[in-house]
């Protein structure tokens, strides 16, 4: 398996994942939207975001050219820069999604396990995220990964005005 | 009182309201390390990180030469690109910091009001943060400004190597 920074050509296949619900859907059959284009665009040029895929085969390079393999899951990962912890970055964790068809093989574990190598490798002093609190089976599989369920999470969306 | 983005010259306060413990700490007794420098300009630098202060006096003006007043809050803010939410923005908020000797006037809900508003304005579909599990009167404040304690927060230490 791969894991490497999503191309242009990974976002229906990424699209794909976020969208699913438990059933696989065809990334064919995804529509990009000019917002996904232009927020998949926003994550690539950023030198602190990275959306990152883990596929059954393909090569490690991150160009438009290269990439390929079927993309099984996904993550994204935000280095936030700060003043705590001797200045060490700390490493967010988004959109973490396994292909529905593809789950209880260890692929989540694994997906996690590069990304807080990844961020280790970096630098990062931390690697954190947020799970709703309905997901219990994702809570029990991050505190299996080594993670400390230490804080709540508190979210206020924010109307247009 | 003003709301603005950080400059240098708020370093050695801003590092003040982090360490401050209950307990007013004097800006010019703050060590200002090459860490805390490199972090700070980090954030400076970074178009989707923003150091914000709350001052009771000064000018709104972002430059080195501005700013001034004594700095009575804090909070960090990381706009986190995406693509859910229509592709918006998330807004991150740390180290959300009100001085000692400042609590219980209001100042942590109108630092929290101007972020939200800042993280509005810019675009943002939802403010987020994460508070440790012991801090049982800071969920009530995010409660009873509207954020919705959803989310379990799990963070996990990346050990040099």
């Amino acid at each position: 398996m791969i894991f490497r920074i999503a191309t242009r050509r990974d976002l229906p296949a990424v699209l794909a994942l976020l969208a699913d619900e438990d059933r696989v859907l065809d990334p064919a059959s995804m529509p990009v939207g000019e917002e996904h284009e232009r927020a998949f665009a926003e994550i690539e040029s950023d030198a602190r975001n990275e959306m990152l895929v883990l596929t059954d085969t393909g090569t490690d390079t991150d160009t438009e050219a290269g990439g390929g393999g079927t993309v099984l899951g996904c993550l994204q990962l935000t280095y936030v820069p700060g003043l705590g912890q001797g200045g060490q970055e700390r490493a967010l964790v988004e959109a973490v999604r396994v292909r529905a068809d593809r789950r209880g093989e260890g692929l989540g574990a694994e997906l996690m396990r590069l990304a807080a190598e990844r961020a280790r490798g970096r630098g990062c002093g931390l690697i954190q995220l947020t799970s709703n609190k309905r997901r219990t089976a994702a809570h029990r599989f991050y505190e299996r990964l080594g993670f400390a369920r230490s804080h709540e999470g508190f979210k206020l969306p924010l109307e247009r005005r």
